[in-house]
């Protein structure tokens, strides 16, 4: 009784977090030439910034690096040099250019999937980089669709089942974020498989949400996603008999 | 014989590329405190520098203002100082919150087309950006489907043709670009409006593909629409009608 399974991309399929953890980084230490990191409290206010850009900017690196110069300006009261500057635009090329590293034994894991439903990939951020990433993964044969959408809230969940012409009941999230690909799909009467990453961003963080829900399943590694499925397909059967 | 007509976005529908030459006249403003902009070509380095990006950024405001900064850096010697800077971060969330002002006479004749055929939105950019747009046009309803996407050639054409499962034959696109909007569709054997915009970006203008083919039909102004897509929709079924 689950007719179709999305994946998240970013830290679910492949490393993403990482590498925008080491560009936050040397964001810190470029400021650090211009101020005393104890008290400045610079991921905090970057993180403010780019809250603040995101109905702006939506997700990405380009949104991120353009937040980055913003606080860098601001936090340094003007003082920052062009040639910091600059180095922020090249740490977002960085990010923009990683190669992508899929997760340990994740493929194998969403093969073993695909032989048993129909799967589609569900990503949030840039357009453009997201495409990219899709292309070098090497997975994208393996799915039925590929949506990148601009949010992952019940709204843009509720639209993707329609153009799907699937029952949320019979719908299944993979995915590493609580928020963003959890709750909106439980909310609506789906299911999720909670594969928590060892990085998440704050702004990910901000939920209430637990995964001790009875629609959601939480593994630690890829190689129990296909089990976790089949639990869930399991319980959603049942389900689906109780109703009729 | 025509099933399906694209429009395009960007200055077939509603203004845009006005924004980003007030931005760009405001950029090379900002540069004459530094340079001598007799010398300097400050668009043309604008330009080099944006080409260089799309592979990275692709299009949109937000690359646009990344290119503008590295461009600034670059040419002043890293002596541009930070408060400009920030203006330049300033000049590309003008362009992302600016007004959707539609061109004169777009609506009726939208809604002119809609009656007679299927319509599709097919506008190329960034994702959060065009979502916006789209969002405040008010014509989002009119249209079958919107697809955002970030390159506009024959490739991309090709899997929505496959898609929306049409022939590029019974296909029109709408657009003010022959080479984004015209010719990869009639290279596919389908059909053209181009209606030329008063503004182009450079970017656009790179092609040697003639407005006076054989299946594309050129319009000065939007009420024009209609009656060339009847013309279209005419020569097609009389090409079908040879075919067979």
């Amino acid at each position: 009784m689950i007719g179709l399974v999305g994946f998240d991309g970013d830290d679910t399929l492949w490393h993403s977090e990482g590498y925008y953890q080491v560009v936050h980084e040397e964001f810190e230490r470029i400021l650090g030439g211009y101020l005393d990191l104890a008290d400045a409290r610079v991921h905090e206010r970057l993180l403010a910034t780019e809250r603040a850009n995101i109905r702006l900017f939506g997700y990405g690196a380009k949104g991120m690096t353009l937040s980055m110069i913003e606080t860098a300006i601001e936090l340094t009261g003007e003082r920052i040099g062009a040639r910091d500057l600059h180095r922020l635009v090249e740490l977002g090329k960085q990010v923009l250019v990683h190669p992508v590293e899929l997760l340990p034994g994740i493929r194998a894991a969403v093969e073993a999937v695909a032989r048993d439903f129909h799967i589609v990939l569900i990503t949030k951020g840039d357009l453009f980089h997201q495409e990219a990433k899709v292309a070098r993964s090497g997975l994208a044969d393996l799915f039925h669709r590929i949506e990148i959408v601009s949010e992952k809230d019940e709204s843009t969940y509720r639209r993707l089942l329609e153009e799907f012409e699937i029952e949320a009941t019979t719908f299944a999230m993979v995915g590493n974020s609580l928020r963003s690909d959890i709750e909106p799909v439980v909310q609506l009467g789906g299911w999720g498989v909670y594969m928590p990453y060892a990085l998440i961003w704050a702004h990910e963080r901000e939920t209430t949400f637990g995964a001790d829900h009875q629609r959601v399943e939480s593994v630690q590694r890829a190689d129990e996603i296909p089990g976790a499925l089949s639990r869930i397909a399991a319980r959603a059967l049942d389900a689906s008999k109780a109703r009729t």
